[in-house]
Order: C-alpha cells, then sequence, then structure tokens
C-alpha cells in the first residue's frame, strides 16, 4: 500500500478480537506452518471458531476440516493463508467471495522472491482492495492478542508459553525482530497486548499497526520495530493518531548508518528515505527513536508501568547508593545519557541525615550501609527523596544487597511502603538480580534496571518521553501545490526573485548587458558593489573569473563588467550568457547555508547549517521535512553546534536568528507550494545580520524536478 | 604513598601466595568481620597456617587463638587487621616486630574518619616503611587468591561459593565495586585468579595491583577500577610493565563526567587529576579505558578467552545472522562502536552459496534459515568465512535458535567443527540464551555476547585492545630540570625569546623605545608590519587600543607607536611600560594555539587544539602528558575534529602539519625541563603556513609557579 485509500487502522480489529479463525491450508502435523496455528488456538484456548481448511476436508487436530473457506458455516473475521504463493490468490479469492473481513498470508514467495511473485503479490492486493479485505503480509509472522488467545501467528515465542498478558503492543515488520522483541520484554516480566509482522506490507503497514494500536483499549505502550518507511504520510498520520491517544510510540528503526542502509536496502527492497530525514520527523511526531533493542527495553519496561500519567516531566535525576563508587558511576552514566542530577534541598538534606546521619548528602546520595540497617530507616530515608520538589525521579542502586536474606527483607519492607505512601513519585531500582527479588519489586509497581547504564539511558528515554507529549502538534502544508514558471529554474538571478516574492529577503539586483549600465545601478545601490556573470551553462562562477568583488568606483565597475565577459567567454566559448549582476556587497554578520531537497518518502526537506569550512568539515546542519514554522525553524538553527557563534559567544554581536528563522520558514512553505517541480534549492551564504538587521541570501539556486538526482 | 621509595608491585605476593595468615581480632562469630575470614580460609581449604589473634586467647572457630602475633610459632606472611583504628596501630607495631611481610588493614576509623582518623593512619605508614611492611588499606576490602584459597577479605562474593578460578585479575580501590564485578565475571562464566580492594591507599595503591599482577602466572587479564590517581608516576610505570608482560589492562575510571568528578572529590577526598588528561595517559600506555561494568566486562568476557594470541588485528568485522533485520542490526552497532565491514572476496560469497544457495552475500551475511538445516551446511558456511582474509572477527548471531532443541543441536555440533578446524580465528556468538547453551558455547572457547551491543562494544574493544599491543614505548623526559630565568615570565617578547631558544619559531621582532627606531625595524624587517603595547601590567593588549595592524609605511609605523602609547596610558595611568613591540605581519594559513597546563597528578600537560571563534564554541583541543615526541604531536593534531581544514578540504592548500608537530614537541619538552618553575604556557595563535613553509608563534606567554592556578 503506497496511499491513502484506505486510512492506518481501518478494519483492523478483525487481526486482533476475531470472532472466528479459517486456516487455510491447514495441517494436521503442529509442528508445520499450517498445523501450528491450528494447535497454537486450542491450547491457548481461543474461544471463537476454528476452522481448517484443506482440500482432503476430513478432520485435522480434532477438528472438522473443511474444504473451502466457501463451505464454512458463517463467514470468520480472520483467514491466514499458509498454502504456496499461486494457490494463496485463489484462496484469498474465495475469501473475498465469502465476506472475510481480514486475512494474514503467513507463505512466502511474492515480491521477495522475484518478478513473478511480485506480479502474484498484485493481484492479492487487488482482490483484497476489491474485496474490502485488509491483508497482512504476505511473507509475514502474523499477529497475536495475548489475552483472547486470537493467534494468526506461528512465532517461535508462542512455542511453550503464551507471553503474560498486559498492556505492551508489538508492531514490526520483521518477524523475526518483533519475536525477539516480545521474548525480551516477557523476560523482564511485562506483559504483551498484540502482536503483529508486517513482512512485505503489501497491504497492511506499520502505520496500520500503530494507528490500530493507539485505538486499543488494552495498548498502554507502543513499540515499532522498522526497516524501512515506504510512505511517510501514513506513518505520520498513525503517529498523530498515537500522540493525540496518549500512547508513547518508541520505534527502534534500523539501519541508522551507512551498513546498515546498505544492508537494508538489500534486504527490503524498498526505496529507503534517509535514516536522517526519518530521524526528524520521528521527533517531530513525538515518536521516541531508539537504537537498540535493549534501549527499546529499557525506556519501553519503565513506561509499560508508568502509563498513563507517571511519566517524568523533566530530566533531573537524584541517584542513591550505599557506596560513593557506585554513586559516581550513577552520576557518570545519567549525565552521558543526557539527564541533571540536581542539588538537593536543605530540608531534604536534613531529613535525610536525620534517617542516617552519616549520610552524604550531596547528588549522588551516599547513603551508606546505614541506610538498610532498618526497614524503619530506608523508609525514612527515601520518603525525604520522594518529597523533594526539586528532582523528576529518583534511582536506588542496590548492588548485591538482594542475594543478602536479611538485606532483602529490609528493602522488600522499606520499598514497598515508600510505594504505597507515595504511589504518584517516580522511583526506580537498579539491580542486577536475583530474578524472584527482581519481580517482586516489578510487581510493587517500581521498575528495575538491570545495570547502571540501563537505567540512565531508560530515564532518560522517560525523560524525553514525557517530553515529547508535550510537543505542539506539528504543522502539515494546506495550501495548493502550485506550478512553478520555468523561468525560475534559468540562473541565480531568476531563482531569487521567484524566492523573494515569497518572503526570502535578498539584496537589490540587477542584470546589466552593458558597461555603462553596471556603473550606473552600482552608483544607484551604492559603492561597494559585486559584479557575478549570469549564464545558465556557468555554475562555477568564481572559477570561471565570474565573479569580483568590492568594486568601490564606476570606473571600476566598467572595467570589471568587461573583464568578466573576457573571462566567461575564455572559460567556455559557447556559454549562454544572460548578463551580468550588479548587487551591493553585503559584509558582516554570520554565514548560513539553507535548502531544500527532496526524500522520496517525506517529500520537501528543508535543510540549515552554518556556512564556511569549518561547518562544512563537521557536516554541522539540521534537517525538517517541509513545512516548517518559524518556531521550528528556530529550534532547528539553535540546535547547531556551532550556534553560540551567532548567540554571542566570544563577544560577537547576535545575529538575527529570528530573521534568519522566518526565511527558513519562508523556503519550507515555497518548497511545498512548488513540490510538483521543484527537487532542490541551494541558498548559500545566507548573510545574517546582528540582531534587528535582517537577513539576505546572498545567492541562490532553484533546481527543478528531473534535473538533480532524488535524494538517496 | 606518593612516591617511588618503593616500586609498585614489590613485596606484593605475600597478599596472594602468604604461607600463614594471622588475623587479628579474630571472632569466633562467623558473621562478623574477625570472623568472616577465619570461617572462610576453612571453609574453602586454605593450605597454610590460619593464626586467629585475640587477647583471650583461647579456641577460635576451632582453631588456637594467640594473644598476640608475637606470641606465634612463626611469622605469617600476612596479617589482617580487623581491630578498631586506635588498635590497629600497636597490632601493626607487633606485626612488624615479629616480621610478617603484609598487612590487610580491613578496619576503618583512620583518614575517612577525619583528622584524628588521617593522624592514625599516618603513623601506619610510617610503622609499615620501618618495618618493611607492604600495607594494604587502610579502610578496605581486602584480598584474595581464588586457586589458592589464599583470603583476606570479607567480601560478601565470597559468601556461597568461591568464585571459579581462572586468569582474571582485579584491582579496585572500591571494594563494592571490585566485589560487584567478580560477581558479574564469574556470572558470565569467566574465572577469577586475584582480587584486590585498596581503600585509603595509604601504602599499596592501584598502581601495586597491576604490577604485581603484571609478574603474576596465573594472571592473564587485569581489570582495574579506579575512583581517582594520588600519583601518575606510580601508575605509568605500572602500566609499562604489564603491556611488557603482555597482559591487557582494561581500566574502568570512574568520574568522568562533571557530575561523576563532583561527587568523586567528596567522596575520596582525593586531589583528582583531569579526567582528560588521565584519559589520554592511559590511552599513551597501552590501557583501554571503559566506562561502565557492563563494558568492561563485555571486552574483559572475550579478551580472557582469547589471550594469549588470539586478540583481533584490525577493526573488519563479518557479522552473520539468519534474518535480514538482525544483519542490519549488526551492521548498524558495529559501525556506531567502530568497527567496519568489509567485503568480502567472491571465492568466500561463491563458497557460501555452495553451502547456502539462498544465502545473501553482502557483509552483512544473511545466511537464511537454511544454514542450520544441517550441522554440515554450517560448518561449510562458517568455515568460508574463518578462511576470508579481509575479516579480523566473524560474528554469528544466534537471535532465539538455542531454544529450540533441534536448532541448538545443530549449532553446537557445527561450531565445535569449526571450532577445532580453526583455532586461532576469532568467532564469536551473540545469543540471549538459555544460560546452559551459553556455557556450553562459552567453554568451546567462543565467547558468547549477551545482545547485539554487547557484541559491538566488546569486539571493537578487543579490536583496541591489539591495537593498543603494537604502540611505540611511551617517551619519558630524561633530561634535567632547569632553572628558568625569571624574565621569560616578564612579558610577550621575554617568553617568546624563550620559547625560541627550545626550538618553537618566531618572527623576527623588537622591543623599540621610540618612533624612529620603530620605523627603522618596520623598514630592516619589510612591510607590513604589526605595532604591539608591551608591558607586564597590560594583558589584554586588544582591548587596551595596544595592537595597530597591517601598518604598510614608515610614517603610519611612526604614527601607530604614539598612538598606541597615548592608549595605553590612558587604559592604565601607571602601567609600567618595556616599550612597543615591531614585528612582521604574518599572513595566511591556519591558526592553531597551543599551551600548556599543570595537572596535580601527571605533571606538565601540553594542548593543542584549533584556533578562531568556531573551534573555540566546539571545544576543539588534544592534551597529552609532556613530552611528546613529533608523531605523538602529528597523532594529536590529526586527532582535532578540523583537522580536515589543515589537510586540503574544499581545495584549501595543505599546512604544515610537520613543522606544527615539531613545534609542539618542542614546547611539550620545554615545561618538562622548566617544571619546576612554569604553571602555563599559552601560544595563541600559532599561524601554520602552506606545506613546507613552516610555522610561527604569533603570540605566547609564560606563566610562573604560584601565579596561575593549577588545573582542577
Amino acid at each position: 500500500m503506497t496511499d491513502m485509500t484506505v486510512l492506518p487502522g481501518a478494519g483492523m480489529d478483525a487481526f486482533f478480537k476475531a470472532d472466528g479463525i479459517a486456516i487455510i491450508g491447514a495441517s494436521d502435523d503442529s509442528s508445520k506452518i499450517g498445523g501450528r496455528p491450528v494447535y497454537l488456538l486450542q491450547k491457548y484456548g481461543y474461544k471463537g471458531a476454528i476452522y481448517p481448511i484443506n482440500p482432503r476436508g476430513g478432520e485435522i487436530q480434532g477438528l472438522t476440516a473443511y474444504k473451502s473457506v466457501l463451505d464454512l458455516p458463517k463467514a470468520p473475521d480472520l483467514a491466514l493463508i499458509v498454502v504456496p504463493a499461486e494457490a494463496a490468490v485463489a484462496a484469498l479469492k474465495e475469501c473475498a467471495e465469502k465476506g472475510v473481513k481480514a486475512a494474514a498470508v503467513l507463505s512466502a514467495g511474492f515480491t521477495e522472491a522475484g518478478p513473478e511473485g511480485a506480479a502474484l503479490q498484485d493481484q492479492m492486493v487487488e482482490i483484497a482492495r476489491a474485496g474490502n479485505i485488509r491483508m497482512l503480509g504476505p511473507n509475514c509472522l502474523g499477529s497475536f492478542s495475548v489475552a483472547e488467545a486470537v493467534i494468526g501467528s506461528f512465532s517461535i515465542v508462542l512455542e511453550d508459553n503464551m507471553p503474560l498478558a498486559g498492556n505492551v503492543s508489538i508492531i514490526s515488520q520483521s518477524g523475526n525482530i518483533g519475536s525477539y522483541v516480545v521474548q525480551n520484554v516477557s523476560r523482564r516480566g511485562l506483559g504483551v497486548a498484540r502482536f503483529m509482522a508486517t513482512g512485505n506490507e503489501a497491504d497492511v503497514d506499520v502505520a496500520d499497526g500503530i494507528a490500530a494500536y493507539a485505538d486499543d483499549a488494552e495498548t498502554g505502550l507502543i513499540l515499532t520495530i522498522m526497516e524501512t518507511c515506504r510512505n511517510g504520510e501514513r506513518l505520520t498520520y498513525a503517529l498523530e493518531k498515537a500522540r493525540k491517544a496518549g500512547k508513547p510510540v518508541v520505534v527502534l528503526k534500523i539501519g541508522s548508518t551507512e551498513s546498515g542502509q546498505k544492508a537494508a536496502a538489500s534486504h527490503t527492497g524498498a526505496l529507503a528515505g534517509s535514516d536522517a530525514v526519518i530521524d526528524a520527523v520521528l521527533r517531530r511526531y513525538g515518536a521516541l527513536r531508539v537504537h537498540s533493542v535493549e534501549e527499546m527495553l529499557d525506556v519501553g519496561h519503565a513506561a509499560s508501568m508508568l502509563l498513563p500519567n507517571r511519566l517524568p516531566k523533566g530530566k533531573r535525576v537524584t541517584v542513591v547508593a550505599a557506596s560513593g563508587g557506585f554513586g559516581i558511576m550513577m552520576a557518570d552514566a545519567s549525565t552521558q545519557a543526557g539527564l541533571t542530577l540536581p542539588d538537593l534541598s536543605e530540608n531534604t538534606k536534613r531529613r535525610i541525615q536525620e534517617a542516617v546521619p552519616i549520610a552524604g548528602t550531596n547528588n549522588p546520595v551516599d547513603a551508606s550501609a546505614q541506610m538498610s540497617s532498618r526497614p524503619d530507616i530506608l523508609t525514612k530515608m527515601l520518603s525525604a527523596l520522594m518529597e523533594e520538589e526539586n528532582t523528576d525521579a529518583v534511582e536506588l542502586f542496590l548492588s548485591l544487597s538482594l542475594y543478602n536474606k536479611r538485606l532483602r527483607g529490609v528493602y522488600m519492607e522499606g520499598l514497598r511502603e515508600v510505594r504505597k505512601a507515595y504511589p504518584d513519585r517516580l522511583l526506580v531500582v537498579t539491580s542486577a538480580g536475583p530474578a524472584d527479588a527482581v519481580a517482586e519489586i516489578n510487581a510493587m509497581g517500581i521498575p528495575v534496571f538491570p545495570s547502571i547504564d540501563a537505567a540512565a539511558k531508560g530515564l532518560a528515554g522517560l525523560a524525553r518521553l514525557g517530553e515529547l507529549q508535550t510537543l505542539a502538534e506539528p504543522t502539515r502544508f494546506d495550501g495548493k501545490v502550485e506550478k512553478l514558471d520555468a523561468s525560475a529554474f534559468r540562473n541565480e538571478y531568476a531563482s531569487k526573485k521567484a524566492l523573494a516574492a515569497s518572503g526570502v529577503s535578498i539584496l537589490p539586483e540587477q542584470i546589466v548587458t552593458s558597461a555603462d549600465e553596471a556603473a550606473r545601478y552600482a552608483a544607484e545601490f551604492g559603492f561597494p558593489v559585486v559584479l557575478k556573470i549570469v549564464s545558465e551553462d556557468i555554475q562555477h562562477k568564481t572559477e570561471a573569473g565570474g565573479v569580483v568583488l568590492n568594486l568601490t568606483n564606476e570606473a571600476d565597475v566598467r572595467a570589471a563588467y568587461e573583464r568578466i565577459l573576457v573571462n566567461a567567454r575564455a572559460y567556455k566559448a559557447d556559454a549562454r550568457i544572460d548578463g551580468v549582476l550588479v548587487t551591493p556587497m553585503a559584509k558582516g554578520g554570520t554565514e548560513l547555508i539553507m535548502g531544500i531537497s527532496r526524500d522520496s518518502v517525506f517529500g520537501p526537506v528543508v535543510m540549515v547549517g552554518m556556512g564556511g569550512i569549518y561547518a562544512e568539515v563537521l557536516k554541522d546542519t539540521a534537517i525538517q521535512q517541509a513545512p516548517v514554522t518559524e518556531e521550528e525553524a528556530l529550534q532547528m538553527i539553535r540546535g547547531l553546534k556551532m550556534f553560540p557563534v551567532m548567540d554571542g559567544a566570544r563577544g560577537q554581536a547576535r545575529a538575527d536568528v529570528k530573521a534568519a528563522a522566518a526565511t527558513l520558514a519562508a523556503l519550507s512553505r515555497f518548497a511545498c507550494r512548488h513540490a510538483d517541480d521543484v527537487a532542490e534549492i541551494d541558498m548559500n551564504p545566507v548573510l545574517v545580520r546582528p540582531e534587528g538587521e535582517g537577513v539576505v541570501a546572498l545567492d541562490a539556486l532553484i533546481i527543478p524536478v528531473g534535473q538533480a538526482s532524488v535524494s538517496h
């Protein structure tokens, strides 16, 4: 699916709440792919009707087998198709005829297998659309609901036990990675609501999963694993839906590095959008991107326990250990993860010392072994921290203490008391075990992290999730796409004129075709001026001797005009020359570069970076899907590493960043309005003058679609 | 200990191979600190003599108790002192009298308890020195040897079982963190040789531990946990010893962030050297710094299994999974950790496809589920990779496969075959369990990492360890420290003259005291020139109107001379003025800043950074303990983020970085030669001209000891 014909999330209930399930290609052998769902549905007590379908009929795993879906007494909500690719087409047709609402095509042999498979897949989509069927896959691991035992999958995680039921729902393109996440979520003692693996995504895609979970009462937290995004509009639609529903979305988008992207391209065969663009889009739409399964679990674990309303409001964490060394490690890890360690109030310090006289009351709190001498002492100390205003979370490190029976008893009693007295404060524990003690603390509603690093990353992720929930709704371009006059693509002059009409500031400038004219405009604009060749055949003006700067009088302007023409002819004898551009010489201020490129998935993308060689070496740029508001543009500029240079570092004058943001926003709107025609825009440099004096684009070029390569 | 009176490692055998152990303050209660060592020594079958010492005499835990060490039939190698601080002094005196070789003072109440405790600690050091006793602690967790059950500790990790014996030795200042590491090392299935926690480090310090392990036949890998380094010379001595012995040292130096350092300073009370300096020193002396216990375990685990000679020779890793998605994650994680994924040779690709026809033969290798269909197929595929020249390590990801009986069988058989056929190739497995399967693979000599991230970090750490083993021996300053003529501190002119005499290039320059003289020297040097005020009372010359640039004729020089003097008087009426400096105006080239500061632990430290506001905003600097060779200086310069600017980025001329390195090396030697007098040197800017044209220090100032604050 590559459009919005069917809105993300529509008709997805049939996968998770099916009142009947047909297994087309059912087998009596429970170890076979066609046998496993029949086996699992019975094993885990699915309450609906189970219809094994097999041309031989008879009985399968103790159930009546039907020769065709058409023979069923009633249309089931869901059909699992496990017959080979060619037979799958006919099977899906019968499903449509019968009125089945959803089909999970577990069989392989489609797009991933070559052109013939791709043709079969196209047929499947056509049938699904015509029959109003939502189709999952093909070549996928299917889906399941835990509490209801609605199983349309043969995932290995269902092998021994059903995962614990809970509020975490998982949507993954890769069935393998999805299963791996389910298994690890279960191992952490968390419960799962729904699982879905989308495989080839011929119809149902990751966006469907996110949108469906957003609407699902059982789901509190959405874990998403993506290898590629095929449709930006669907994804952002789904993310907005989840955010409005107050359900955090954590995304593991793999293929973040060049090697990973190369691998992803060869694995999925999909044209991948730029990783940097998807990164920006996820952030903008309030999804938290993580970079490993472990980080996903660290954040997900705590988040799922803290929903709906205990996400931290900020990044301030107070860390507590019975030993100074651990406190130092916690401080290091927390800081590196982006958290801050606030100073505690005097009142809290006093109360800590009332409980533990020898405690160090800085943050990290060195609570000494005394804190675990009696439960009431621990409770008293932790209560002081729970009432501290100046912190968003408290992390207690327990080293090896839980391996000691007496200490374990003290901690359990103390923690239980504190949780009861302060149910809404964020308290987490870091402990490597033993497993039953960890489970016991988790069960109190206190998330337990397995290591100091995991706790730091997990808490930082929670803080970011909290922050993301408060983001303003992203702007969408709601204007009309208009044709851009083709002359705008001709040269610098025409490009700047087109941009200027849309709110980009430029200097007064004029194309002239004689030395006299050049001198006249120079005098009109005021000296010094710059002269530049204007020719669509000369891209590198400086190299061609086509630029002369800092001309201070009419005579010099005249001479420069002639010299430029001579140089241009020498450089390229047959160059079409429109004339020479006269413009005042701008001085002072900071140089930015701004630009537009087109992402294959997310459309026009706006970029800003610091100008000059230093910034170029550092690749100091920020990007975002267009359009951006002035506020968003300002955030992009403020996010540049070199931003302090514009912000008064080393006594420099502050630059007019507000005007720069307005220009960037105008550029982004221009790109959306002319999205069909514009492939690329480069404005380099954009001079940002001191505060209050505005910005000017000193050079600009618009490149039409077809002439530039689409990015990636 | 803060000097080299006793060389690191001297006399340390007594702790690990003691033929007899006295426990001063022994208790019959095995749960008390004085009772635990007696209990543990017997429980784990220590072969030497155990002497409980208690003024009451009688019997303790079934052994004859002596009233004093002096009463013992024979001097034991080791005494554990567990009596209160005040009694400990007398006990140590008796140990000295008796001829005990080493004492571990487990009691607290010394420096960490205040001035009275500090005085007691000083007495202990005096007694130990006089009596030729190595003293561990006080306020420490002691030491133990696993295989020999030489136990001088009450660590919680000895509670239930003795850790597995092996080749990993641990030295930690913090007993708690040390124990935590031992426990985690054991949990990974690795064996421990020695453990030591140094506590207050009144005598024995971390350097002693490293040096002792370097000499110890049982130790293969040294894990070090430091909160602070009190003596740089001892540490570097010990690190060199370990490197010469071919024993990798992995260091978890905690307190790497500002919060962590603040916590460390308040915890240890020690004056901490700069974290950046210790980071540079560790690298230089071949130790691998890690930043968390987990990273230490990831690297340590694999390293301990691969010693002595299977450390990778480079950073090239080939990753293999049965699913494309996992391959992408492995590619991402590996790249982020600093590894590279090389392309495989055509021959290897062909051989992989012979084994697994549908395999994807790029790197990551997508070996599909087929690789696990039969052991011989797996063996064939892995053998192809084992014979691939173009890789330093192969990582096989096993997702959930080991949970499946059939697959587990296939993998075990295949891996065993491959390990046997290619015992020296580096093969690692990533698998989250089950635990017994992981243990089985580890036992084959194939390190198993618990996650994709852990494998990436572990392999990257191994590659860095391999690289560090090949480092050249660091230079030490072996010249004589000389008095520096105090006039060098007076002003820019004198400072530059002093530096120039040591090999730093400067421009011709002259202090003049009349306008005529200024004009004469300007003509001699050649125009354009620069004039600058020279006054020890005017630090900010530009601000004072004391600098005039780009003077192109004698008249302008004369005028500038007068103007500068007027400005200087106006700026500071009573400033002592030495005159005005005349020097040619240097143009073109890249600006560096170079400097010297003094670290409280490691002495003179040399710094280089890119000049200008951009670099300042980015804090783009490199530091190293002085002196550095030209080669080391070159590496520092090449390590700057902005280095590409000097290296021909965007068509710029290459800068003369060799000359810059020579200047930096000369500066560092100068700082060592005058280490007693020089607190700080600033050379800013140092102009680096195009290749072959050298560098010049355009400004320099030397600040004497006592005038500048010692860094940190």
